[in-house]
């Protein structure tokens, strides 16, 4: 099968390798910023253009791996050949696509991809097509790089990329919020890397209502007058300690 | 050398297992809780009591792992023959010891310690001492059960503890207010875990300022706004979801 990616940034990169290791032919990259399609298409031994070159007329597929708000932009270019076209976003409508293709749908990994980590994480795919043909052959090639695939229409993708901002967004806001205290207080942040590790992957066994602990959920208003004195002078820390404390103890209350 | 453990819950029976399978001898367990006591026991194959049983009296070392709250209350009940007792709490002084031996200091494990989970994280451990030599000797014993050993005051000690706070507390309520989001949307709370200890576990070779993402970080308001509408059944996600939008967006300002 021979594939076209369009983008060049992270999710092209982690996706356009994971089906080259994976037996899909890529037969072109085609990026805005023709600098990183030159490098992706480096890796990945195939030719490389901007959106001004000629897009491959005869490729199987069209991955398009570009921010939302340019999906709009990017579909003009590819040709009007009636492929299978699938767009990566979380967020944006299968629909974008209808008016291009006969047959379309979504290719979304729910995951943080960076080109950069060496080791791709397991990368659960959120799938959907125009019809159930569609979907049958976009469940297979997502099955082909991945383990975990579920169908998930506009409203349940774009409901898990909600619940994806809470639990890698604002989790790692939370942990650079720490970094950026251990850093002033001259405390080693990497002591903290086995907790973070360990608060995520005993999610492996245990259910995390089931394992909240901490000053706040005891409502031991000593120790968290205690912490509340150790943040004077970081007053973001401090309202969001105040902040966590009241949500938790209302949630278990 | 010999081990009395004073205490029965996760810290104790985490500690005590650990000690035990590192060539210590575990000679006693105490606990106000007789039941619990028992269990241990059995698992560490030693005799056990209450606080109103005798302490063994030959000891080389006492562990407290209570409650904060109880270690003012245990430390009257250990026998006062200026043997070895550390205290294994984040958040409470070293001089809670200082009037019952001539040697004592801490050990506190900058982990969420279960009973319940078979495989021990790794475990870093936060050590002080009454001198230098009972510093060494603390050291010697907390390298025989981790390869992470740090030297914390009280004050680094808490501030650690209060970090720990930030990234395991609020983190897993984030994951608690995610998982229940799901079970009310009837989405599967377990595609998201690849995200979460892909969120986790990329701090091994980054750092989380340098990682952030989401529609908070690039000011996507139409992105933000869909998300409000999906919250609006329910008022505290989207409290949070607000908070954290505020948070990030000024942060990278």
């Amino acid at each position: 099968m021979q594939v076209v990616i369009i983008g060049s940034g992270n999710t092209a990169t982690v996706l356009g390798k994971l089906l080259k290791e994976n037996g899909f032919r890529i037969s072109q990259v085609i990026s805005r910023n023709i600098a990183y399609a030159e490098i992706l298409a480096n890796e990945l031994s195939c030719p490389f253009g901007d959106l001004s070159s000629s897009i491959n007329e005869t490729a199987d597929m069209y991955l398009i791996a570009v921010s939302d708000k340019f999906i709009h932009e990017v579909v003009n270019y590819i040709p009007k050949n009636n492929k299978l076209i699938l767009h990566t976003a979380g967020s944006v409508s299968i629909k974008v696509l209808e008016n291009v293709t006969n047959q379309f749908g979504v290719l979304y990994p729910l995951q943080s991809l960076r080109k950069e980590i060496a080791n791709s994480p397991e990368i659960p795919f959120l799938i959907d097509g125009n019809d159930q043909e569609v979907v049958d052959k976009i469940k297979l090639i997502a099955q082909k790089i991945s383990s975990k695939v579920a169908i998930a229409n506009d409203d349940m993708r774009l409901k898990l990329h909600l619940t994806a901002v809470f639990v890698n967004n604002f989790t790692n806001h939370l942990y650079t919020m720490a970094a950026d205290y251990c850093k002033k207080e001259q405390l080693e942040f990497d002591l903290l890397k086995p907790l973070i590790f360990e608060t995520a992957n005993r999610l492996k066994s245990v259910q995390p209502i089931d394992v909240q602990t901490g000053p706040a959920i005891r409502n031991d208003a000593y120790t968290i007058e205690r912490h509340n004195q150790l943040l004077q002078n970081y007053p973001d820390l401090k309202e969001m300690y105040i902040y966590f404390t009241k949500q938790i103890s209302s949630f278990y209350l």
